[in-house]
């Protein structure tokens, strides 16, 4: 058994959903652990994590509108001095994940067939986020 | 210190919530880890985990009208084509869990008094549901 | 590698975010490990574990404002023999988290320069609410 860090930065070009799946495979396959579980954690506050389904694009649209309409902009915010859309990103991070823990057996991770992980970016603006990665294992 | 992998099914009949609670302590028992995590995976994309109160049937029932509200079927979706129900379970999907970790001391998941740990299904028809269990531990 | 439990206790006032981070912190400088990770799970069905900005006092406000609204003491609850908030704090555990797992490296956990680990409590009546902690590492 051993622990193994790695780290992912993902470049964002605004608000939406950014898969991250291969890449973290990738970082999997030259850690070389055969068995185990890899923990994937945001290291922010105005962008999470989800695991959902990869294979629509138009589902992934449909969760980013519905994100919009549930956690508007245009909300009476108290923190309000970083632009409309901090408050509203503070919030949806809240209601989806920052950290989630994945099955590896044979060195694959053990996703369902539609499964893929994505970094949820919240703001508007480009942003260079960091994903931590902790695989352990044998 | 050790990895164990371990899988339920899951079998659904419709919408709702379905305690795993004790299956889960079942392969527990058999894998013999005295101390260490579980970490509970469920391997799809409309249906979720959440762990929750399990002792009152209305509290279980209240929930799932909460989010046959906040989701509703008869919303706008663009991704729409495999029925009133799909586009709902991926968003429900996402605002609730995939993964939770739970520990293990002296062979016994430490939930609290009132915690069950349930699948969440979000589907109408009945589905085959895969709940992957990694347990680490000595 | 070894596993090490601990717990912490949370003495509530009511509802709001109460932060955890440096108590975590602290258990871990204890138990000496260097590299791994630590999984925090909240023993409870009616407060909840959340990641969230823990520098702006106002943002965590507007967090709390928009789960009171999100999820109203004065709706047509089923099981409301417990008060008022009993159920919707139920509601708002299952749409926040219960365990998180953090990265160690060098011995301290691997948080963003804004992250705080907060107990979110839902109930309006003071409570001594239990955290678990599990270290996995070396």
């Amino acid at each position: 058994m051993r622990v193994y860090h790695n780290q992912l930065e993902v470049r964002t070009s605004g608000k939406g959903t950014y898969e991250v799946t291969e890449e973290i495979q990738e970082k999997l396959d030259k850690a070389n652990v055969r068995n185990g579980t890899v923990t994937i954690f945001v290291q922010h506050t105005s962008c999470s994590l989800t695991l959902m389904e990869n294979a629509a694009p138009a589902a992934r649209r449909d969760v980013e509108r519905f994100f919009e309409k549930l956690v508007p902009e245009d909300a009476d915010y108290e923190h309000n001095d970083e632009g409309p859309d901090d408050m509203p990103s503070h919030i949806r991070m809240v209601l989806t994940r920052t950290s989630e823990t994945v099955p590896i057996v044979d060195g694959k991770m053990q996703l369902g067939t539609w499964q893929g992980i994505f970094l949820f970016e919240h703001r508007r603006d480009p942003h260079r986020r960091r994903v931590h990665l902790t695989i352990i294992g044998e």
